[in-house]
């Protein structure tokens, strides 16, 4: 029985998503389908990377991730499968996969071309249930991927910005998410808690640079430094509980990435940053 | 192991969703029950009847559609199951299946009025839990139709408007949905695209007359003209990219049908026109 | 196969319940997970007790209830898992399950404390993740719940109101829930319909007293008044149908206890009253 999860930016009022369940239980009857978000914002194909760079390690081998979130549906832009040591993804070739494949081995692509796993009339509009949610279904049902179309070479990804070194030891990431609470979480990671002390291993790899195993040894939390849109906030804190009313604060997120936030506000809003503004993480000893 | 779809006007907040769900559970756990929408705006009939009409034939044979938008809950409008050719329908009797009964050969009707397949306590206030929840569980689980209570005759519908044929050969329909983005989907269609043309098969029937096999040859998309609000349109486009910000576009929607959209906009706003409105297609060989 | 239940305060834009579904799918293969509500305001324990106590009992026996509303996460509260004659509760020990108690019987409860059964990192800020999720999934799946970690006493409640009892034979409950459309919820129930009369019987215990039998026999519910924020109201109704647009109505509510409305209003909005307000009902023969 296989597992299938969606993240879209359809909504869930139009019935969408439920006609792409449909498709998939037509093909693969004891599909379990997981709606990872169908809350992305229209056509945000880097938002939609960042949901499923967080979410996907947490589903069992075999699992195939499928992404409509797809400004070129109706151009020549490629519709794809990949396969990563175990994992499967179906999406647009627009980048969406740029942070999985910054961490992941790809071990085949193909171009989601073979007409017998598409639905009988392929629209012009709706690819996420002609194509997508077939293709998906039945490469969770047991096609192997190579029978979905021709192997494709190079794929269209974003830099996913990780981490650098500065002269002086700074650490220099990004903003690569603004969630729906105005934080922003940045490619600062992964970060490990000891105690108070904090331990960092680079999640992302440096752009032009292979990762590096262990970047920095333990430090103490509370004397890091984090520059970030001309302020300075002092200290790592553990949780959001940790700070007076509208303070900015920094933290380590969900996903074990460095996260600014405002306890009770809107980080963004706050500081007047998005995604890519630069993030400083200064460590004293 | 049956499949269930729910289309409701509960939202996701008040957890009257997750109820029926544990209701189903409880009658025959290992249903797999799809949510269409639960964002349907409170009471609108033809809102959810279009919903249906747009999803249901992308679900297996012998699925049961539930749905509960229901102004008369409490009254004395009936409670029904419906058969089509190896598909069920769950509904108040108030419409809700116009659409799809347009398309649909209807091959049974009963009245939900069978205690057995009520909850043992029903309320005056929500039958989506009592009667309607139960009824669908038990029906995918393999009661039969007529099990769940009393044959009935005539169905409540509304008038599910086609197309019709102008002199001139111009075709008037109407629109029957507007979606959260205030695209104004028409009753013309279906449209299917070969290579720069469009043929149109009628997908509901003329008012008062029969099915049609194949109303319109093949025509240039572009040289078709579209008048609605006053407003015409010039060609059918593939899709939403092909025009500029705040332009008026038709273009074939994601069921087949005509939809008048506006691109980063809303249609119904820039057009002042909603459900109901004329839409009249001319086409020049 | 076992059943899951999910409440948080989410939302179900940015993923974190994908994640949960994606922890317990990979621990649990063939679970079934319902989501009950995922829109409970941020922190409002009360609100999440409420929705647990409308919808645990219409799912089926050995059902794993999980609620992550959880305003101390990252704190010393306890997270805990409860067993009811059959029925499991994953949670923060934070009173969330205040109303299902005063119901419910207690049989053993556990602090969840069994690393065996938590993701191998716990963070700081994800408890939903790292360890209710795996617990839930394990629990759901066969592990018996001494395993999850060592028993524990007292529980975090707060007060469930009741029914009591004033001179003059007036019963008075409070406002235990306002819904999305403003209706008040009170502990006023369980009425039940005898035709044009109703019976109530009491479903939270009054305050410091043990539940009775049944508290009053069935009187005529339009000869009822109802008092709440300083207005009178006439009569019980047994549908919103029944009111002008605008009227305050008194009805038997989807639960079984009396609720005040607005005809196409919010009564906390016409009222000013909340959670906590007085309620009384005096029913005359």
């Amino acid at each position: 029985m296989g597992i299938v999860t969606l993240i879209t930016d359809f909504g869930l009022t139009d019935g969408y998503v439920g006609i792409m369940h449909g498709v998939m239980h037509s093909i693969c009857p004891n599909l379990t389908i997981v709606d990872l978000s169908h809350q992305v914002a229209p056509q945000d194909v880097r938002g939609a990377a960042y949901l499923l760079y967080a979410a996907y390690s947490y589903f069992p081998a075999g699992t195939v991730h499928c992404v409509v979130v797809d400004p070129g549906v109706g151009t020549s832009r490629r519709a794809i499968a990949v396969e990563t040591s175990g994992r499967y993804f179906v999406v647009p070739d627009n980048g969406v996969l740029s942070y999985v494949l910054a961490r992941e081995h790809l071990t085949a692509a193909v171009s989601l071309t073979n007409p017998r796993y598409h639905l009988s009339h392929v629209s012009r509009t709706f690819h996420g249930r002609d194509i997508f949610a077939p293709m998906t279904a039945h490469l969770a049902c047991g096609v192997v991927l190579a029978d979905l179309g021709e192997p494709v070479g190079q794929l269209v990804t974003f830099p996913a910005p990780g981490l650098s070194v500065q002269p002086g030891g700074i650490l220099a990431g990004q903003v690569i998410h603004v969630d729906r609470f105005g934080n922003l979480i940045t490619s600062i990671g992964r970060l490990l808690w000891h105690g108070d002390k904090l331990s960092l291993q680079p999640a992302l790899p440096a752009p032009g640079k292979g990762t590096q195993a262990c970047l920095l040894p333990p430090f103490v939390a509370s004397k890091a430094r984090i520059h970030v849109g001309g302020q300075c906030i002092q200290g790592i804190q553990s949780t959001y509980g940790d700070a007076l009313p509208s303070e900015v604060l920094a933290l380590v997120g969900s996903i074990g990435h460095l996260e600014i936030a405002v306890a009770g506000g809107s980080a963004a809003q706050a500081l007047g940053q998005g995604v890519g503004a630069e993030v400083r993480l200064e460590v004293t000893r």
